[in-house]
């Protein structure tokens, strides 16, 4: 077992130290961030139930075999980020509820299953607008005690890489990672892709749980705990560009010269184009090579460049482009909300030589 | 004849007043901006011919009545932007290249005409990688005089909204804007939807003329026109997120009291989500009413809002977020580049209240 920064112990939420999650193009499920919001269930492979139920034609209920001879075998690699990541940078500016993850809320995974719309497609699922999930873990949120549950839209439960997954980089789902089965929905923030996955249901309406309603959302930079309107705020399914900085890390001591800077890029539904380092607080910038895995496209990309550092304090900083030309926000200023969610702001890093 | 701010005669460069531009969510053909490269050619739909040639198993040439009936016709809303919208505000970082252009080279019309994709079946297209196009005008590019060419990737090229279009608003395209015939690819920059088009080229590589390869790329921030390396530009397609206030216009002399902020703003691929509105250059924000054309998903929005403003001098400022959580840059240093492409910063409008 390796070891994870912890942030929580119950509910477990820890993340890598960034010199380990930088250190393979494929997270292992030992380095990978863990988010709960509850215990984590004892579930058994060999006793556990899907029911999918709803606008369907065909209820079903289906014990783990069925579920795996249903249809061929799918792996997708896709990157499995949480709508926190980063949201250390954002409690300087002001404090916001929730765990202050490092940017390290995130990770690449090779994930196995079926494609979810098999299991639609067996259980003839109506043209119906949502496709609601929920999981055997009992959260608290929004003051009631309830079953985890979530909902996305249906045209994006229907892409062929949106998975109902029993494995990851081949080898069973770990308990924390939601051993037996879990939902992965490429590009979209953790919360969409729950785990310990008990049912779906074929709706109308997105789901009417609290952790849709009245959790994971983007709201305005005027608005708080006290003010919150849930229904001003914008539903978090796909994130924004981001970058970070995994090494040297925050705080860093370095000899004069040669320093290499490494870290990852990950954009949504579109490539990332290029990465720019600077030396100086963004003042100047150089490009950074980029690594890529072109037969994945919601793989995340690792980048890496040298800086020749003098002594003297520097702020090394971090923002990436996608193929669209779009760049991220300079400060976290900027995209401070008081949930504290998609911080995609530049990433900084103080680092000392002397 | 309604009239257009003209920053260059010949080629013709001209946009609208923004007061105008955003009195109607459908741009009259008259106050659409037009970005010419060359002399607008003298051309006659009844004598004009469109080639296909390259990759193709049937090479075509067609007559306007020809290419008409080849398909059923189809009617796509789209935006129409230039790579160089907004230049204006970069200028003041540091000079670029190229025309001053407003927040005006942007416009949104109905588009009509066949997709490319029927074109491209009838005349037994291979699977090859690009699709590249030729114009009658005669520009001057990277020291040549050359036919005006550039190229968009296949894949793009196949969806069926990108149209062969003869019409603009149900009325045959203007000269200016293309007449006879002119591609229109949405949500990619105006340099790759030609006007006055002549052929059609499959091939397995982007066009080989100067205007792809060496102009509209964005480059970074530390490349100038004596160092440029055109390989280490990001060829310009889709366009960033980016937002306009167009009424108030810069300078404004308001009265104390109610005033009311309008602007558009525009995603490529994803939906505009919000727009913030700040009385203050970007301390405080409030969130502005947003009009949509739900069927089109390439339209713009039209966004407004109103603003109790005291005596003095404000600075107004607008920034949109897309349903990803992505919002734009702050600054126009931020996105500065010496060819003034892609100017995305939050947009900025000082007024005096008196």
């Amino acid at each position: 077992m390796t070891s994870l920064i912890v942030h929580s112990a119950a509910p477990f939420n820890a993340e890598p130290n960034l010199d380990r999650l930088r250190a393979s193009f494929v997270t292992d499920a030992e380095d990978f961030y863990v988010r709960s919001h509850g215990d984590i269930p004892q579930l058994d492979a060999a006793t556990h139930r899907l029911r999918i139920d709803g606008l369907v034609d065909r209820p079903l209920d289906l014990s783990m075999p069925e579920l795996r001879d249903l249809a061929p075998h799918r792996t997708v690699g896709a990157v499995l980020q949480c709508a926190g990541n980063r949201r250390a940078d954002l409690q300087p500016v002001k404090p916001t509820t929730g765990d202050p993850w490092a940017p390290g809320a995130i990770g690449y995974a090779r994930w196995t299953g079926i494609p979810l719309y098999e299991v639609l497609r067996a259980a003839g699922a109506s043209a119906a607008s949502h496709v609601a999930f929920t999981g055997a873990d009992v959260v608290e949120e929004a003051g009631q005690r309830v079953r985890y549950g979530v909902s996305i839209g249906m045209q994006r439960a229907l892409q062929d890489d949106v998975l109902l997954a029993w494995a990851m980089n081949d080898k069973p789902l770990k308990r924390e990672h939601g051993y037996p089965l879990r939902l992965m929905v490429p590009g979209y923030a953790g919360v969409r892709s729950p785990k310990w996955l008990t049912s779906i249901t074929v709706q109308d309406r997105p789901s009417d749980n609290p952790m849709q309603q009245q959790d994971y959302k983007l709201l305005p930079p005027d608005i708080d705990a006290e003010t919150v309107d849930w229904n001003a705020g914008l539903t978090i399914d796909a994130m924004p560009l981001n970058s970070a900085i995994c090494t040297p890390q925050a705080d860093a001591i370095l000899s004069p010269g040669c320093t290499e800077v490494r870290g990852y890029a990950i954009a949504s539904g579109r490539a990332v184009a290029r990465v720019d380092v600077s030396p100086d607080g963004g003042r100047h910038w150089v490009q950074a090579a980029l690594q890529r895995d072109p037969e994945e496209p919601a793989a995340w990309i690792f980048w890496q460049t040298t800086l020749d550092l003098p002594a003297g304090e520097h702020e090394l900083v971090v923002r990436a482009w996608d193929e669209a030309g779009q760049t991220q926000p300079a400060s976290a200023a900027e995209v401070w909300n008081f949930k504290g969610y998609l911080c995609a702001a530049w990433h900084r890093v103080k680092v000392i030589v002397t």
